[in-house]
């Protein structure tokens, strides 16, 4: 039996800067704690504010160091950031994006920075469920920037880049071939382009190329006025990071202007929704009959007496019922 | 509007050894036909007789030559055998999985064999779902064998390769740190391992750590009396591949007297069931009051009206009224 908890008081000392507090609702949600609607109840009011930024690109590209040096840009202009960094959670990786964590521990002790990794490790779309959920924490607790960092390697991770107000795309010298099979999925989803590591041969190539590529692609994939920047930086030094932010500022300032920011949000809102309620259904088709049903419907399955979609559609007549 | 299509004769010319006839059934799957029930009960009363195995590791150990040389070897056991190749449609790889698939390009004039690469883009769940009944196809169609094979990137890849009778992790020499951060998620899902590329320098070593790993996991997530084998092989001369055939054997009969292939079967049917009654209910939720009620009551949640629980419940609400 779950200790109950004062959802309310969560919530006040997590709007009061109590970064132990903000932890502690995105454990709620992460776990999917029975009081889970409770504290989406009590965030509601508090949300809106914040603006949401995607940040993704192929791995190597210096995603971490430019994360470290978007916070820190944002901290000198005196801004509240938090950090979701989405972890693939590869069977078969770990290490470094561990590593990557631990360069950050720089913010650990500043109480305008929150970081927290996510594992999109779990149930069916447990990602696309708990994400949004994190971000209306964050968003409730004040922050003004809440940077949603992935790691790039699946569909997953790019359906939560696409729940941002602005996305990033990060991209570096000698990846020619990276652009080339990055085209497809992540060009339309990018709204500011960054070539990081710009102090390095090849960076004017991949200028180049991106420039290219974004002149071919526009006319199919963007009908609207918004003309994605291409901006050069040298993370690790911090060159070319105020440039960003003047990209993040006027791309927020055209979604605002063009009605595009609760567009995208009402987006965001239709696949958290959706998210919740297949969770939900999900749990519920799990326990037909004292969790029997669905288990003699999959025994039928395999006797070959029913096929799986007759089957399935049982399942759904007696959820209904 | 879909040409009608008469699928009891296309079931037909797949079990008659027509290589189109299987594609196109795949086919359908994939795209979720509206025949797509039609296909599943057609191919219903032939199915449960083939071998399912899955083979998953890291890239680079070789997975693409292993299940070349495993073709081989089966084929000349006389046995027919479909493979199913899950593509992680990373937007930032692409590639490389496509060479290795021209790299099985010795296999295609001979009719023994059917290989299909599957993409795991799209719709939430979208591998859950088609993966079984693609399965279902290859093992009506009188494959004696459908090895399906994993990138092993992600979670997805994971769960698919747990659809199997029989699951494959490949190793290779050099690999010490991928096998520890392999061993939370992928230890208890093998039933065979093997180390390819035993030829190289630091195979023993591999080896020797996985028998350690093993014996520490055992107690933990093991307590029936099958003990996973360690098999040494060099998949590009074909050395060992006979060697992985008999513990597949072996492992088969395992299953079988104890009642372990019914258990992983239903276990199956569950996933398979699911899957095709969360896609379906899915599809409701986007078309209740045509298409409009998810909007709405995502505009009520930009306008903190409704905090997003709320408005999912409302939306069951809907759905079962």
């Amino acid at each position: 039996m779950p200790i109950h908890i004062d959802i309310d008081e969560l919530v006040d000392r997590a709007r009061d800067g109590q970064q132990r507090a903000v932890a502690r609702l995105i454990s709620l949600v992460e776990d999917a704690h029975p009081q889970l609607r409770e504290v989406a109840k009590a965030l509601t009011p508090y949300t809106g504010n914040a603006q949401i930024v995607g940040l993704t690109g192929p791995p190597g590209v210096g995603k971490s160091t430019s994360t470290s040096a978007l916070l820190s840009a944002l901290r000198k202009e005196g801004k509240r950031v938090g950090v979701l960094a989405i972890d693939p959670s590869s069977p078969f990786s770990g290490g470094a994006l561990l590593g990557d964590r631990i360069r950050m521990t720089e913010h650990t002790t500043d109480i305008g920075v929150f970081i927290r990794s996510m594992a999109t490790r779990g149930h069916l779309g447990g990602l696309a469920w708990a994400t949004p959920q994190a971000v209306r924490v964050l968003d409730a607790a004040g922050f003004d920037v809440v940077l949603i960092e992935t790691v790039g390697v699946g569909q997953s991770e790019v359906d939560v880049v696409k729940l941002a107000d602005t996305t990033v795309l990060l991209l570096a010298p000698g990846m020619g071939d990276g652009i080339q099979a990055a085209k497809a999925g992540v060009l339309e989803i990018a709204d500011v382009f960054v070539v990081n590591k710009a102090d390095r041969e090849g960076a004017e190539t991949t200028v180049h190329d991106l420039k290219q590529m974004i002149s071919f692609g526009r006319k199919e994939i963007r009908d609207h006025s918004w003309r994605q920047p291409i901006v050069r930086t040298v993370a690790s030094t911090g060159e070319g990071v105020d440039d960003v932010l003047r990209a993040l500022a006027e791309h927020r300032e055209w979604l605002d202007k063009h009605g595009e920011l609760v567009r995208r949000r009402v987006a965001r809102a239709v696949s958290e929704v959706e998210a919740i309620a297949l969770h939900r259904l999900r749990a519920e088709l799990s326990h037909l009959r004292g969790g029997e049903e669905l288990t003699a419907l999959a025994k039928q399955v395999v006797d070959r007496e029913l096929d799986p979609y007759t089957a399935a559609e049982k399942l759904i007549g007696d959820l209904k019922a």
